[in-house]
């Protein structure tokens, strides 16, 4: 047992969800598997540390915890206090909706893998897009598979894989899966303005559902396509193309 | 009035923050300068849009309004709602505090900019490393300078400028500027194990204060040196470059 694989499972949608476990189940066959998640739902708090107050470890089944504190800290808590040893892998999900294109700044379930990353483990963050019903098991067993050939043949440096599962349609199979770049959502530009009972305007964000920018090679056209889509990610968000654009940014200061 | 630029002001601190005020005022000149920001602190919030519920805008002040939402919220309703016309250019800032390497990812600040970003908007990010104590006053006299050069030339697309002014220190003046690549944080290995009255063990994260890789060229490396820092973030997290590497990801699926 001691010499095979150690993967830590992790979520932002809690300890107790569903996609977490499926995921872990998918993954028993391939190594030790540990979960420490969330002990409830922590999607919108991004990738944040919590160093202001002390978090606890609740052990709510064998090798699965529960941590009062965000994603990145169950990462960061299991990596270097509560595992014993170093992971082979970081898994993240699966998560319940999609985590694609601008989305990946503010997605907790991309940040655990993010954590992964930041303290050099390969790491995979996974979602199953839908609303209300989702392909876990196909997700999973993605998921497996992926999981199987990152354990051997690892990730490129600072780089975590996002992936996302289509939603279930018509019953349609999944066509495959594909390597896709981060697409971008065309934000909502229609702002709707309402008057309150007091006469006092409110507004809302996006009356209409939030689109995206449907190009080829994106993650949005893959899933829209049937396909899996697997983006590589990377940690270091400098520009590089534009420091030439950005060399005329040559004035005396002070 | 109407023809010259329009200037928003935006900050992850909330509308009355110091910083914010000195860096409208810095901007002053340059244009028409409204306000849209946070009616409190809102810096853990990272970049998300507030979709679940409606945002309320008050006038606080000539120019000024705060919202009952996130950063990302201001900028959006602002730029799609409240203002009436196009803005030329998205400030964010003057935070309290460094957000430097890996700390963009989780940045109010930076979201902002993100969102002007987004919606196509020339956006500077702008904060003062420190702790208690600030260079506000030189980070807007360069906030002004650099948002002048901004308004003349533009900035490449999808590109913000992330901008860092080093913490007063013995009295020594800031050196100049530098173009920076993002630097990355060493994180905190060191967890701290504790037991409280009844027994129980509780953590902390990162004990020591966490530390940054210390190398030339990036945004930590310029800031210690004295230096105003100028990272130009963008926002498609893709790793291309490891694209040939995951060519080798062509195992059968499904």
């Amino acid at each position: 047992m001691g010499s095979s694989p150690l993967i830590l499972v992790c979520n932002d949608d809690g300890v107790h969800s569903e996609g977490l476990a499926a995921l872990a189940a998918a993954v028993q066959p391939l190594g030790d598997v540990v979960v420490v998640a969330p002990d409830r739902e922590r999607s919108a708090v991004s990738h944040s540390l919590t160093l202001h107050r002390p978090l606890r470890v609740e052990e709510v089944g064998a090798g699965r915890h529960a941590v009062n504190g965000t994603p990145t800290d169950c990462v960061n808590l299991a990596i270097n206090g509560i595992l014993g040893r170093r992971p082979s892998l970081v898994l993240s999900g699966i998560n319940k909706g999609a985590n694609l294109g601008d989305d990946v700044t503010y997605s907790g379930t991309v940040s655990a893998a993010m954590e992964g990353t930041l303290l050099g483990v390969p790491s995979v963050a996974v979602s199953a897009v839908g609303r209300g019903s989702f392909r876990f098991d196909a997700a999973a067993a993605f998921s497996a598979r992926l999981a199987a050939w990152v354990l051997e043949r690892s990730l490129p440096p600072d780089t975590l894989l996002n992936v996302n599962v289509p939603a279930p349609r018509d019953g349609q199979p999944i066509r495959g899966f594909a390597l896709t770049r981060m697409g971008r959502r065309r934000y909502g530009d229609a702002i709707v303005e309402k008057v309150d009972p007091r006469g006092k305007k409110y507004y809302w964000i996006g009356g209409e559902e939030l689109e995206f920018v449907q190009e080829e090679g994106t993650d949005f056209h893959a899933v829209s396509q049937g396909f899996i889509s697997v983006t590589p990610i990377h940690l270091d968000l400098t520009n590089y193309k534009s420091f030439d654009a950005l060399k005329a940014l040559d004035f005396a200061w002070p």
